[in-house]
């Protein structure tokens, strides 16, 4: 039943690995491959081989970097007194296109998740502490995403950091710009009426 | 602003130009690759340079094939005497994994599009009607798509055939199996009133 070529088929079979790629969007992808010009083609290849041999955890923050140190915690301009938690690079990502922190960060790469047998200790919250401890942040700042397991995350480590003289905070949480207030839901304005500002 | 490595900005880039993948899926399949086991991200590089080092198009038929013929043109068991002319390889998968054809194929890489600058010469009908004049093909079944395009392609290749003893037909057309016939569109009911069929 199987006309393609092997190649072809260990092509899809390989983009439908990729998380929200379909059978479908597969075959559109591998077709897509076998029609642009193959200079376009290998450096797909060579982007993807050198992404994973050039890249690895900053030894600071976990952030990806390609030497030691990652660009923000190379960069002496950022601000060494705080420091901004967060599960993933890509939050840290989503923070600095924001442009409104100058600040370091800590990636978790995870975050804790009893369900899914995710303990602290399977995170990098050992090397936040540490850091916490050397280092001379006056504060941190917890961006864990805002549900069950990301607060739960932030709880434990508030925790961890309670014996030392840092002040710990969370991301404000309300309604988001450019939402309608009658489609927000109990918790959102729960969350924006607890933290309502001074105008 | 940009805290990413220079590895992974090049693999978003060139991630981003798949098509349907914008700049936050290539962000997405980007960390999803840096996050996957090493051998999982190399067999995918690996695949894809595969396919574009060991896939050309088969002499005969144009279908994707690792050596001179495809494996269709080359399985004696299929009926040599019905050809099924297709517009891309992909077309032809589909039919083949109808399960309801056990002829061989034609690919025209492609359809006569006047709007985009691709005119027959820029087909494979020339090698289309050479298979005609030298095969003992019985029929040729015209399999482009049900659009303008498909449709004028599909004509004017009937035209080109016109001297040869063969039988042109085209894929039936009607409503959908499955579908609703109260949603079904004028032109969707004409062709299956036209085309009814005795039960």
């Amino acid at each position: 039943m199987n006309e393609n070529t092997t190649s072809v088929n260990n092509l899809i079979d390989h983009l439908g690995r990729l998380p929200g790629v379909g059978r479908k969007s597969a075959e559109r992808l591998a077709y897509h491959i076998l029609r642009v010009s193959q200079g376009e083609a290998l450096a797909l290849a060579d982007a993807i081989r050198n992404v994973r041999e050039n890249v690895r955890y900053c030894k600071e923050c976990f952030n990806f970097a390609e030497s030691d140190l990652c660009s923000i915690c190379s960069d002496s301009t950022r601000d060494d007194s705080i420091l901004c938690v967060v599960e993933q690079p890509r939050d840290l990502m989503a923070i600095e296109q924001s442009g409104s922190y100058r600040g370091l960060y800590h990636v978790l790469l995870g975050r804790i998740a009893p369900l899914e047998g995710i303990g602290p200790d399977q995170l990098t919250i050992d090397a936040l502490v540490e850091r916490v401890r050397r280092g001379n942040f006056r504060e941190i700042v917890m961006a864990t995403n805002p549900n069950v397991e990301g607060d739960g995350s932030a709880l434990y480590i508030t925790n961890q950091l309670a014996d030392f003289p840092v002040e710990v905070t969370r991301l404000a949480r309300g309604i988001t710009t450019g939402s309608v207030l009658e489609h927000a839901n109990r918790e959102i304005l729960s969350d924006a009426i607890a933290g309502r500002q001074k105008l």
